[in-house]
């Protein structure tokens, strides 16, 4: 038997117990937990075939008395050291992979912070803020084809865009490449078309939390986004953390909402706590430039989801659903570089050089912790990715400065 | 062997030879492929294990050269009379399924007349078509996990709505149910993430194409669509045709585009033309309401899908993107009841009542037919639905009149 230890002080304690799919060598990608920095094969632990599968999937699809089954059999088994050898890997040995497969994806846009410093920096002089805004979790569809697991190179996106004054459009590298810092929800059990989901059903349906950087090209984006929202400037890429924190590793860490003002539709109201209270850092190059507090988000996860299935919607296992960016009150808590630097107009300092949007070369990391049960802090690992140049267009420039029109 | 008859005046000659997926009794659903009325197994005809699947991704997956063998092949052996008893059925004694696993969904808006007639209605006073219609061929994505197969009933979804002059919105039954009569296009050969697909490459990525019905409640989204698109008024339902009509069928369709001015950036030109000749009927309850003519469309499928990849967003095998609704320059033409009836302001008359948009157990049926090689034409099918009451909403009366907020 192997011993696996997990000092008091680990992200990665009994108490956080993350799901993923990892691969060593040439064998096939298998589900696994972490515990510390080891990587248990959860087929070999468990002896359950559901684990032997290259995504989470079948295991998510099997609800929530199975969840619980095998997360207090895997919390036992290690407390006894009854962990076989042939199960356990280095983390920094194995590979991991996106863990689950992504249905469909939808993103919100659930803090009111950002959807305010969005609505000042696109539509100045305007309210910021929609009228919809407050009575409904505004969403849209993403390309689910097009998640990717933390660590996937992001190719700087081409596109039509059109500079303030230009008469016309060009096409070309994005020149204001940005990050969205955001938590997204993945569903285990699927409910049947024509059923919506109340908020009080939430924890039946949803597995488990991911971190999420919804890289978005703000140039193509704001060029193509009216009347029928964000595609292009999104649709290129989504990173994912490789590790899936459980709902139930999340239960310390559920505080209620800051307030609702006008009280929500009765369809959209909480039955119990779906605030959560898990601070995300944003590293740019290896500097903190942010630190998004979720617990300031207006629409709790669970009243998305009740909002995305009223109309009947049905879900699927492995549907993901994002929070939007993550954005405090303060500048410090923004977790886009849009706000960060409000369009461009204040750069911040990142290794000693005023930055704006992403140059080529550029590596952001996003991570989080949160309350843990034991007294501590669980992690939710992180988010990685590096920017390479557009494909096809050697000449255009870190920053896509030349912005040729082809 | 079997007699296959192809009457010279059937939409499903030789020159079509449409794939769908049939079931029959409590067999597993296999691929097919349709002559005249007769519908045949094409594992058992070609002895090729990848129709005996309950989609035709695998097919879709093997690429143009495999399409066209098959085709070829599927041809002779009818021609030959050496179609084996056992892979045929009548039509009329299978049931049609979901011919694909839809992987991502996006819908495009892609007439300028429908554009116009939006814009006329959702924005009385500004200019009908946005700043960038006529650049760029305006998408977004859909919910994939909700596209069904003709014959499905459609719930009426229940959402958000907030009517002229009401401060505050409520919840319950769309009252302003509506159709949107599309084509579609479907994706065989994936591609790999970060590299576009251009135009001239059409046909070595989509497989065929089917009818659509993007059902739309309009009250619903005309409160949530700013800033992020259509979402709840579209996600609960999307129909499609049984019948996936092979590109090799359309050939003799192909027409130029209507004319592009300004003409599109170098990304977005065609090499050849993809403008189609297809000619659509909708029907609503037994009548014929309107002929939108596909011929009239501005932007091409090959540029929906040269624009759908430009910022390097990869393909996936059953990858759906529609053309969005297909309406002509008459009023006759419309492909969706809010423009038919000009926002419910000038009913139809259906089986002598006036009506605007739908009611409980309406049932609306869409069609097409285009020049098939032979001289004659080839049909699509149908894509049928019947609405149902709003679940839950049992006091909501047809229209939804009541509107109750909860």
């Amino acid at each position: 038997m192997a011993e696996i230890s997990v000092p008091e002080s680990s992200p990665f304690g009994l108490d956080n117990l993350p799901y993923g799919v990892y691969s060593a060598g040439a064998a096939a990608p298998r589900v696994c937990v972490r515990a510390g920095d080891a990587v248990i094969d959860l087929a070999e632990l468990l002896g359950d075939d559901v684990f032997a599968a290259p995504s989470l999937n079948p295991f998510m699809a099997a609800g929530p008395r199975r969840w619980a089954w095998a997360r207090g059999r895997i919390g036992e088994l290690i407390a006894a050291g009854e962990v076989p050898e042939e199960a356990v890997w280095d983390v920094a040995a194995v590979t991991m992979r996106l863990p689950f497969e992504v249905a469909d994806y939808v993103d919100f846009y659930a803090s009111e912070h950002h959807a305010s410093n969005l609505g000042r920096l696109l539509r100045p002089g305007a309210e910021p803020l929609m009228p919809n805004w407050k009575h409904l979790p505004a969403g849209y569809h993403g390309r689910a084809g097009t998640v990717v697991v933390s660590g996937t190179g992001i190719t700087r996106p081409c596109g039509q865009r059109r500079g303030a004054g230009e008469p016309a459009p060009s096409f070309g590298p994005s020149a204001r490449l940005d990050i969205e810092a955001e938590l997204g929800f993945v569903v285990g059990v699927p409910s049947p078309l024509g059923a919506p989901v109340p908020t009080g059903a939430f924890a039946e349906h949803v597995f488990g939390a991911v971190l999420v950087n919804d890289w978005s090209a703000r140039d193509i984006q704001a060029w193509e986004y009216a009347p029928l929202g964000p595609h292009l400037g999104k649709s290129f890429a989504t990173s994912v953390s490789p590790w899936v924190v459980p709902l139930a590793a999340l239960e310390a860490a559920r505080v209620p909402l800051p307030g609702q003002d006008p009280p929500p539709l009765p369809y959209l109201r909480e039955t119990s706590d779906w605030g959560l209270d898990i601070d995300l850092v944003v590293e740019w190059n290896g500097e903190v430039v942010s630190r998004p507090p979720y617990a300031s988000m207006y629409w709790s996860p669970a009243q998305m989801l009740a909002h995305l299935t009223a109309n009947g919607a049905s879900l699927r296992t492995g549907d993901l659903f994002a929070s939007g960016t993550i954005s405090g009150p303060s500048r410090g808590e923004r977790g886009a570089f849009i706000e960060l630097t409000w369009g461009g107009a204040e750069p911040v300092t990142v290794k000693g050089s005023a930055r704006t949007f992403l140059e080529d070369g550029d590596e952001v990391v996003i991570s989080a912790t949160a309350p843990g049960s034991g007294g501590g802090r669980i992690g939710f690992g992180e988010v990685r990715g590096t920017i390479r140049p557009a494909a096809g267009w050697p000449m255009a420039g870190a920053r896509g400065r030349k912005m040729a029109s082809e």
